[in-house]
């Protein structure tokens, strides 16, 4: 309770630029192209970083790089496990057009030696969202699943993931009970996820958090009764709408586990109902 | 009639390996890392190369370039149009691992004087297909629709895209009637597109001509009454199986058309009832 009262004082005080999220996910211009970046700790589930604020913090030194400034489409291929501390994106610019921008960025961090290793690269296109049309003719319908209220956070034990998970603290997950019968022993059987998002701290979403936004929720393999790691292959998220203040729904689906991989396919919708994000990784299935 | 008897005794002669798809999907190494290609007119579409014949290429140049030989998950982003003609293929070893590699590679045209133009750059994580655990469990249902006779291909008069487009004399494609209204002026307005998917030729899909299948129908965009072109910004196809000979089916799925923008999220199932192929690209949506 004094935690959710914690939270509650400072959900008013985060905004877009100044947050949390936006502090562990600045990166500091070396030289052109080149951006210094710390990988927080703040942000690990065990001791891995987590995908998405990677993703997050690739798309912010693309935005810095590119003339456009929205991710519309980032494609990432996760290569070795990053771990907190020092790292080095480098980007390039590929392509500028007139409504779009391409860039490619590679995230580096060290070996004891000084040896860069390479974690994440990067394909992204990005353009202008607030200079896309108002044609919406959107046939995909926002997931059914309770009302905020009624879905189960880390204080109802639902996230109850085992060891130290610093992330959970970042984030504010509710997940629909529906989804969160692996905490309790009895997994559904089916590839889903479903909760409401946010950031702990109060700040609203915006196409960068979005990139953290598509792999934030426990792996739809828990529902399928498979415990352990789906260290991500590849992700592609496209950003299709600049999000609404207030609670995202994320609904993420798995349709074919086969030969020691499954996909995850996530959407996003803002509370005015708009389709935000859309993201289909393909990950390592665990073993048990 | 005299077409569909010769595509007939065409279809007992070509094998994977020596097929219409091989010779123009094949590149010669220039220097380490370096192929030269030559796009083929024979799968255009008016003026366009398909997005799926150049995607299959740069496939075939990275199964070289890498020590494993099947794409997993390739990421392109496309920058500007190819047209029939030389092309030279630059690849890269990113990372290579026991189970998995990736690699990257770009497509280049050249100006009038002599200078490369980038159309595509891609991203790829290769394995072996054949090493995967038998292990499936695919919740995905093939997509219901008519046998194959009861389909309707060019011969039909359903294929008819404005223009001369000579893909398809070398695809065998035939339209679940449920998603042709296009062609006659009644678009279902749905977004679905489904068909029957072979080469004229009969060689049977292999995992580099699936890269193929998964952008060779008509856009989805056609069955939600507009016309003209869905150029791609981005198409992530994701190889999950070794396909069994016979006929593919292919089920591509628009749920969101928004901001000028629309994705197409293309399933491929395989002779056996296996889901061999997912993908999903992002494009422009026409303007009518």
């Amino acid at each position: 309770m004094a935690q959710a009262a914690a939270q509650e004082s400072r959900a008013v005080q985060a905004t877009i630029g100044d947050s949390e999220f936006d502090r562990d996910t600045a990166v500091t211009l070396r030289e052109e192209g080149v951006y210094d970046a710390e990988l927080s700790a703040g942000w690990t589930i065990i001791h891995a970083v987590n995908g998405g604020y990677l993703l997050a913090l690739l798309g912010r030194a693309l935005g810095e790089a590119l003339p456009h400034s929205d991710p519309f489409s980032v494609s990432a291929h996760y290569l070795t496990a990053s771990v907190p501390g020092p790292a080095v994106i480098r980007t390039q610019v590929v392509r500028t057009g007139r409504t779009l921008s391409t860039g490619e960025a590679s995230l580096f961090q060290f070996a004891e030696d000084g040896t860069e290793i390479e974690r994440i690269r990067v394909l992204a296109t990005y353009g202008d969202l607030d200079g896309l049309s108002d044609d919406i003719r959107t046939s995909a319908e926002p997931p059914a699943f309770p009302p905020l209220e009624q879905c189960l956070g880390t204080s109802d034990g639902a996230s109850v993931i085992p060891g130290s998970s610093a992330i959970t603290e970042r984030l504010d997950i509710k997940l629909d009970p529906a989804t969160v019968g692996w905490a309790v022993g009895a997994p559904s059987g089916k590839g889903e996820m479903r909760g409401w998002f946010g950031l702990a701290d109060g700040r609203d979403a915006d196409p960068l958090s979005l990139l953290l936004t598509v792999d934030a929720l426990p792996p739809t393999s828990f529902e399928l009764g498979l415990k352990g790691w789906t260290p991500t292959v590849e992700l592609t998220a496209h950003i299709r709408c600049r999000p609404a203040p207030g609670p995202l729904r994320v609904s993420i689906t798995t349709r074919n586990l086969a030969g020691g991989f499954l996909e995850e396919d996530a959407d996003v919708w803002d509370s005015a109902g708009r389709l935000v994000a859309q993201s289909r990784q393909l990950a390592r299935a665990p073993r048990g």
